[in-house]
């Protein structure tokens, strides 16, 4: 296969193995071990802002080299799988400071220190969720991206030097009555487009189309998925006649997104009934999306993928009880096309 | 034994099976594996409320055909135990979105698709609690029901077509203080009495008593410990000067009740000092109750059954270290009678 | 080894047996199996106040003949290992329900029969962490401690009997901004001598040194982790320029302190790389100590020493996919100091 050759020629490399790695580990947010996903992920992030572009960078490289510093596992660490909570906490963390969400500010001293723990630790927690969910096939996703923003965004409170005050807002849960609102086509596209571009947190339709291609590199059966899912998301949040803004930020499909992706073929090989067990759990994750907003509302603390990760692993933990569903063990989860094939060839034999 | 004969004759059979399977789900919710248990409480429900009649009896047919559809485990679900957390479910989604929460309304289309997706997902999780307890002898209890519920709810809050208005209403936890109520004898009565009819959700002693009735018909032990852990609640809550109200309410008991039916001779063999144990359950639970409430206050969620569960699983944990304690796994756990005769049956030999 | 005959000679006493498991137990709160590091440190918490003194003591000895009676291992009551939570719970119900926090008040009959509920209850729960965690050779730490609290606390609001209104107050996370606060000789002394004593509930610097003579009585290198958890805390903290009376009343510390002792020698054979990571373990304790304080204030409950139990639990549950470092069982660990000569022993050979 030479495509597979191609995009994992560096892997090994002396020089350019680290910039391999680290690639990877951008594309893992999104489940791709592929450098060429994660450059072009990288592109569309760099796109809508060059400051959580450089710290997505920084955080995916901390990460991957706090690892090796503390001897994990090297296969995992070129596989990227140690470098995606580190992307993900560093934007998440200029994200809940900066005065303009939607671009970023860049960091003062204080909190690139404070990204700088917090990416290591996050690498530092890794194999602890391995321990726990390992003996039953279930990865740890991004839990401790999740686990280690909540545990360091909410100390921000204290402290004088880091400004929190335009982010994060405590207010009490609101009930959302009235007549349905009036949505527009608008509210369809940016809906599906922003769902999968959030998962980075970015603000910006084109990057989640340029994050969507980047994905589609790497598999065609993952990228339909990310879109089913985010579809998904907007057209029941629509039915039930959701906020159109909230629909519009794209906040109802980036955990749907990464649920159907997790289920849809990559921890599960795609069959009728895994796809059936699938869109279950894309529905019941944009719903687990806005509940678990209600719970943290009064602390001020965001929900990040929290509601994608705790639905995937009851519906990966639940797995080995319903035999309709044909699990992939995370070490051997590549892609749904590869899953599926060398489940055919298994059959065969 | 002719009765054990006559209860299950049912089981079965290739077209009255499925409707046997799901009056044991609705027994389940109270341990009772007999569809004679289910008939009478659900017939208690009807009594109350035709509508808590009606989405009891859908709920539970939803989760044990979704599990049908899955391929779990035939016995698993012939015993009913893929139905009670869907029997629950239901009830509280109506409950909750009512104005009147004693009679409940009955479901909107949205509200109905809501109800189909919420049951289904708590069949689907259920092995997911198997998987990680199962290994420690540790039944999952009703906490896919409580988790799906805290899944569901809080999401009502951003949708026009569902109103939750009168139900959910965060507040801030506030302090009781002042001098003691002065309790009556509807202070005990209803107390007892609801506490064992709020397990449903019902606000009505006479529907306490019926479900009372179809747990007796199965175990007497089982019902004397739903009894005793409802009445030690009122006991202690009155000691301690709780609100009349939320004792008259039966919200105190209902937690009790469960955890002493639990531990009280149905996961760990009936001698003196599981019964020490139980009534530290007992007492532990109904302050739990009281204590998640402050917890969940700011967010408007209600507790549900999770002091039981909760309080019920740390105890179940310990028992391998305790060997004062005998237990019973799951799997065999049957009625209190049940396990202390085969237990002696063992000793004998 | 004199000194350690010494030390042991009543742990198989016949009639001095029970006083030693006990203070063993005090000791055990900062993991010191040595009933004279324990009598240290009640003399310390005496010295500040004989009602945290006695109510310590008694709810030591409440937690043990909870586990004597029913029949928990021998060998780990007569290390204190089923006393120190029961130690801690004592003292923080008593604190929490004084209008004099400093001192507390001596709790009347109600706050007084709720004490031995919960001490025996926390006794009760310590084999459930282990049939959780020992297969991961992770200890429970004060799990049962901060669990029983959160479940007996807050239930308080709900009962006319026992005044809560001086200490728990449920608010709204609020934002510290403004300049940097001016610290002073006194931010630094008490700051660091506080968050030892704090462990314990005690505002009082001199029990604080007591406390780390206790402790160094039984091992230097414990006492010298504990003052670095204490003093990286209280610097990182006036870096990023925390509330100056949070970092003097050593809030900042007491989680911090015993992350420092659990990861620097005593779960981990300490070395240059569990050095380091001992250190990122200190750090993140720090913010995670005032980001759960967030999460909690809405409900107006305590943070306890939850930070320190899930940052401890996190790293130790990781350390075995981290060759770098090298694990002592939790029934291995005596002293830093023994786990490293017991290492080097097992090199040589």
């Amino acid at each position: 296969m030479a495509s597979t050759a191609f995009q994992d020629q560096f892997r090994d490399h002396p020089s350019f193995g680290f910039l391999d790695w680290v690639l990877r580990g951008i594309g893992q947010v999104v489940f791709q071990n592929n450098p060429l996903s994660g450059a072009v992920i990288l592109a569309g992030i760099f796109y809508n802002s060059w400051i959580y572009g450089t710290v997505c960078l920084l955080g995916t490289i901390i990460s991957t080299a706090t690892a090796l510093f503390f001897k994990a596992d090297k296969g995992m660490i070129k596989d990227g799988l140690f470098g995606f909570n580190g992307a993900l906490i560093a934007i998440a963390l200029v994200a809940y400071t900066s005065p303009n969400f939607t671009t970023g500010a860049p960091p003062n001293l204080y909190l690139g220190l404070y990204i700088v723990l917090c990416a290591a630790f996050t690498a530092v927690i890794v194999p602890a969720f391995g321990a726990i969910l390992g003996p039953h096939k279930v990865p740890g996703l991004t839990m401790p991206f999740v686990l280690a923003t909540w545990f360091f965004l909410g100390a921000l409170f204290s402290f004088t030097t880091i400004d929190v005050s335009n982010a994060l807002k405590p207010t009490s849960p609101s009930d959302f009555t009235g007549p349905r609102p009036d949505y527009t086509g608008i509210t369809w596209f940016h809906g599906i487009t922003m769902g999968i571009a959030e998962i980075f947190f970015q603000d910006n339709w084109v990057t989640g189309i340029v994050i969507l291609i980047g994905i589609a590199i790497n598999t065609r059966i993952g990228a339909a998925m990310a879109l089913m899912g985010s579809t998904l998301a907007v057209v029941t949040a629509m039915f039930y006649g959701a906020h159109d803004e909230a629909i519009r930020d794209g906040l109802f499909g980036y955990n749907a997104a990464l649920t159907a992706m997790a289920l849809g073929g990559m921890f599960l090989v795609l069959n009728w009934q895994s796809f059936i067990y699938t869109v279950i759990g894309v529905l019941v994750t944009a719903r687990v999306w806005a509940s678990l907003g209600v719970f943290l509302e009064p602390s001020g603390m965001p929900v990040l993928t929290s509601a994608f990760v705790f639905v995937t692993w009851l519906m990966l933990l639940a797995m080995n009880g319903l035999p309709g569903l044909i699990p992939v063990a995370p070490a051997d989860a590549t892609t749904p096309e590869d899953n599926l094939r060398r489940y055919r060839e298994r059959q065969r034999k």
